[in-house]
């Protein structure tokens, strides 16, 4: 399948600069782009490599310089790039829209119009899927479970009983979704386990990565809110309340009861501790380690967390640390104060 | 369904005080109790909570005050409210105790009686389960496993080959129990594998939470003690011995041969180091790092961990730090001292 | 089964010191030894444990002394042990080479010679699977997947479409790759998804532990080294190049776009940013946090990560901090500038 330029510069509504009659035969990324190819130059930080690269075009935003091959330029190249690719591997979810004859339903699960049932998936009794849901090879959803239009469970995720999940939620392989919460009481020398009685809801749009454990509550629902999107490896334990349209990176974990606002962003081995509320917008860096409330709009940084310019300074300060030492013993010796 | 207060005390064995004859028909948290309602007051803490809410009456302790409302005094009132919830929605196990016939059972293993295989599972040669188990779907069993009485694999474990777990034993959903150990020796340039031919041995009333890995041993046992529980996405690596009634919370990690003692715990995002030992009941606080031995009884907070009250020390001057940079300063400068 | 010393000895190309003829029965661990056992000793650290085992005979390297029991002297004790037990225990991994009839494999794939196709797994359309592999029970693999000859998938590993495995790759339980990338544009209030078109190619001899994540890149490949070991729980995002020989140790977290050079070592819980190089022959210790390159060679602690030797000398005085502060306050007292 070839095409010219003008052709994808049509498919993305953006502007020809340079020859449009140039003929493309693949898209890839600048690091692997071919001769022939279209590739994309997401800001100035990689002129150098699109200098050096064979790719006979680019898609580009307004601040990339023409420099002889054809552009198309666009608000977001990388968006518009994901669309020529598809566009050009003729990608396509074909909808079998079959339940396979392996799955195991119960009787009284009702399922959409146009679902997908895979391969030895198991649903349980009095729950619901919705229209055009996609359950993959293995999934296995638990009792009354209630699963919105459009769903899809990658390969292997466990849903436990009464787990809702809005419309369009994603959740990728082997992640799980409703086990019990760790909780225990300690009673003459053993642990005894607290009844984990309540679920877990899941507003539209949520999509979870692979891997990742999200409690049921003990007696209530432990809820993500709408728009939220969840990384690989991430704990979210009994009772936690999840705002709208948070990013929660990879590997972190936040302990139970804890609430968010919308818009929060932990970035990745962020650790939050038990029954604290981190406010609207809040940004954590990187491995922050929150044990008390957040107030809206923060930046925090470090563990002990901080606002990020004053770990800024104590990061900074921490390096000059062993020298100040020696500073410390040198005004002690000028003074005389050795002994003290 | 509904109930009297007194009703419910009798279920509990609590104290009614005031009227015993108000008619309850649902029992929620606090957050989340309507009219109508019975809910439940842990502490004082939640005080002004209890006076906003519209419940109709709580389960308490001591320490609650008379305000209006029936109350039911009890010594725990979670776990008084957890019995509550569970005999108002009725909730019990039915044990089926049946063999799914898409189950594939190698002919060799013995399965106890009342036992329950779900869809999908599969259990291999010579592999021996106890009375009562439930085994749900996808779990997969490998050859020459001990499987207790009354345990509960939760679907898509895995247990792989000479796996050993007593009774009561619980383990949720896609966690993996004897996966090989990470052991390699580097020779010519390449990592050769050292066969991990060892196994895990996991004893009564242990817990083991979602997505968490527990490696062989290398050629003895890796073992988890008497009644330890253990939170999601834990790893314990190959040879660890892991003492009795040990609480580790999530994202633990704990590297190879190490061991610890009885009543440790753990909270979120620890690390241990290979080769050391926890004494008896060692509380490390959260993401905790630890690389030599910990004495019986310690407190320990920080990475490199440290006993608490010193770690606590520590943090409040690393928060003057870059303050006290600047008396550093102005001190040499005082002294005429800048240049040395 | 019994046998000697000497045939011991011969089998794993040892030199026997001390009486060839004594007769051992089992090979097992120095701390579960019993007599008549042969056990091994690593090193000197381990000499009073060998001298008050029962164990009746060892495998030693040259620095352990004669004490009286017979000795097989090896250049390496641990991997010539390997080789005993799995002689003594007859270990033998029978490859039945069958494909299991509750397998569901779309007709368009290819399976190689003396495959093993497990219970319930399934293998989608266009998918080729090299001669003598492994396919556990449950393992999902998607379209169009590659898979060299002698590959080992243990239960429920999750292979997304268009993934590539090479030679001898092992991948343990419940691991899962080829999921979707964590990029999401944020528009109008929402965060949008960036389509994830790429892939995953994982090169010959690497072995990835249980539970373990390697997303797909956006448009190009994800990829693993030659000869790479991965642990348990690790997370490696999209669009990474993990070159070769890396052993990359559990609850590792490494960032979108990030490359790795040859022969690296990240310990537990190290955590990556995105878009970072870390050189060739790097060590990173326990929860070392890297946000920016790391030259050849270096040695790097601590979060942010130092060279190794700055960062013990910063712990130190870490440690010292509170004494340090308590130091200022004092020669401010003698220099009267407490109001400074």
């Amino acid at each position: 399948m070839t095409v010219t330029v003008r052709q994808l510069a049509t498919w993305v509504e953006g502007e020809v600069v340079g020859d449009g009659e140039r003929v493309i035969s693949n898209a890839r990324p600048l690091n692997e782009a071919r001769s022939g190819d279209i590739t994309f130059v997401e800001d100035e930080k990689y002129m150098s490599a699109w200098h050096d690269s064979h790719a006979a075009a680019a898609v580009v935003n307004s601040s990339v310089p023409v420099n002889g091959r054809p552009l198309i330029r666009v608000r977001d190249p990388l968006m518009a790039f994901a669309k020529i690719v598809q566009h050009l591997h003729g990608i396509t979810h074909p909808h079998a829209a079959s339940i396979h004859p392996t799955a195991c339903i119960h009787p009284t699960v009702i399922i959409g119009a146009e679902a997908t049932v895979g391969p030895h998936a198991t649903i349980g009794e009095g729950t619901i899927v919705g229209a055009r849901a996609t359950i993959h090879a293995g999934v296995s959803i638990g009792m009354e479970c209630r699963i919105g239009d459009d769903v899809a469970l990658f390969p292997h995720v466990v849903l436990y009983d009464q787990t809702t999940l809005g419309d369009r939620v994603r959740i990728h392989a082997n992640s799980v979704i409703g086990a019990d919460g760790f909780g225990y009481r300690h009673h003459s020398g053993r642990n005894i386990k607290v009844p984990q009685l309540g679920s877990v809801e899941i507003a539209d749009d949520v999509e979870i990565g692979a891997c990742t454990t999200i409690d049921r509550g003990t007696f209530g629902a432990t809820r993500i809110g709408l728009g939220t999107k969840i990384d690989n490896l991430v704990m979210i334990a009994h009772n936690c309340q999840i705002g709208k349209h948070n990013l929660l990176v990879s590997q972190v974990g936040i302990a139970g009861s804890t609430t968010t606002g919308d818009y929060v962003i932990m970035a990745g081995q962020v650790g939050v501790a038990d029954h604290v509320h981190v406010g609207d917008r809040v940004q954590l860096g990187a491995r922050a380690g929150i044990h008390k409330d957040v107030p809206a709009d923060s930046r925090m940084l470090g563990a002990p967390a901080t606002p990020d310019r004053e770990q800024m300074r104590i990061i900074v300060s921490l390096e000059k640390l062993p020298e100040l030492r020696k500073d410390i013993r040198k005004i002690k010796h000028h003074l005389g104060m050795e002994d003290e």
